[in-house]
């Protein structure tokens, strides 16, 4: 059996259990994502990438609607469909409308299409860019 | 020669000269950014891409610098070095700051990351997304 | 009916059966991937693609198992799931333990992030790496 | 000093300068691409793609510029400048003109903005694609 | 719920039914596929992406049957099940035979090979393409 | 001016030269690599970075010369140009010698061409890789 295997909250290390319990209380959730439950497999990097994930997507110059939304247009971009199910539902809860995630959609569709044409006709970047 | 060169608007057609004179307009800028020049090789292609961009980046249910964030979380996780620089400086043009740069950058580097820990661990989607 | 549909051994043409002979005495196995089925639609790329897997994928300078995990490595990067799958697998049959593939998901997704922290930031290549 | 180096016709070894022999008596010039004389660090490596190229790239159900333009659709799609370099030159070399240089741009614009709608806005496959 | 859902004709607004009926009229078919009653969610989107599409998928210098290629070329590139499975079929629908679908795959993958070896051997443009 | 510049020593707050001084001093160099100078612009995200890297990057499971090669096998899938050169001469300090890097390229490459291969015949996961 190759296919990695997540670790429930019964299964769990102290360690881990503690990573799952940090990210119920912040999130104010009864149970852990399915991605927590997977990276648990490495308790090491569970930690590393939670104690990331919070520091980098608390509120600061950005709100936590903008950077999940931010979260989203990376994930189309890379087609990581967890992940855009996941942050989709993360941005909605942070208050994203139907408005809005058309406008991100649109605006992730019209980047990857112009970042193409910039490569194809080779352009250079302008002076004043620089 | 095979690079595609760029049409200058001493050289461009009235068709070209119109959109040119579009961008201009509505950006309260001097001259059109390189890309412009370069698409402009394709007449009909550079007044859709044009059209289409104005009705995607105008202000609607988000900001123009939300917008313009956006843009450049796409153009980084792509690394479109043309787009990046342009739309970093027109990001900051829209009221980005420093700060606000720096958790964009955060952000994009941390989605990157997880959209392949969640790839790799091969996580299913979680009922509570679909 | 638009999906490639696959070719099973007993469908096979001569030049088939003998790729897909040379794969199982190769690996050990009694029947060849889905990958390789597929494929099989194409017998001259079939050749072609084993040819140069078989050449790429022997032991050299690198063992087989680091270039499976190079191979996992590219796959999640590129979010290919057959790919992931079974290059995992191939993996472990080469003797990746759980340690080696958390270690190789983290260096994967750190890789990830650091790529673009490098784009976003426009770093130049220092002259010591030229 | 980490940077690959080429290797020039002067300094190759018999195997290396078959392979250079044979490109440049199959395309009729005078010296191999840089892409040829960099590869050519891994003899291996130089004769298994270049016989790869030549199998693949060779006139069959599809034109050399049909080939060269689906290669010239990738390598925009992946941002790789060597190769948009190169298969637009020889796409050019092919017949490639203006005209077919801009509707190639704007198919691929075009299919990198919808593949990120399809994926944002989660579109299950219609029954009738299976 | 924050899957996207999609918006059947019945369901449709005057503007978004226009669309469809364009669609259909020019594809001689019943139905829209999914794509577009996803992209329905946002009625300007969906004029937009048709009309680009409209514009960009028709016969000029490249044939509908070279510009779907194309397309699925892009969209193996960048793993967009939903963009392989729609353009697969258009793609065979417009003359692409069992022959020119193994070519076509044969191109794209030796297309994302060579990307990769110009980049990791950091091969400098020839200045024969500039 | 846009682009982002860099924070030399000279200028680094007390934080920031702290990570300076940790990265030297582990790595035993006498200056730190451009990324870290620019990256300095956010004095959280270099911490955050290098605790990150540090951690990932030390000996384990697997050695820094597979890690180190793994992150080359990354970058040059995303065309990272600092990135490619900037792991790809650590590689080197770590033991990699000139065969080692042509089989890392030979499998990078190889693995980005099956990967689209299994996209583009939509070849579906072997119930034993499950």
């Amino acid at each position: 059996m190759s296919k990695p295997q997540p670790i429930d909250e019964a299964q769990a290390s102290p360690e881990v259990r503690a990573v799952f319990d940090d990210i119920k209380a912040l999130r104010h959730v009864e149970d852990v994502n399915n991605f927590w439950k997977y990276l648990a497999r490495d308790p090491v990097g569970l930690k590393r990438t939670w104690e990331s994930v919070k520091e980098v997507m608390a509120p600061g110059a950005l709100s936590p609607l903008v950077k999940e939304m931010i979260y989203v247009a990376v994930s189309v971009t890379n087609n990581c469909d967890y992940c855009i199910a996941s942050h989709t539902a993360s941005a909605r809860k942070a208050g994203m409308t139907e408005a809005m995630f058309a406008e991100l959609m649109a605006v992730v569709g019209m980047a990857n299409e112009t970042n193409r044409l910039a490569n194809g006709y080779r352009v250079p970047i302008d002076a004043a860019f620089d």
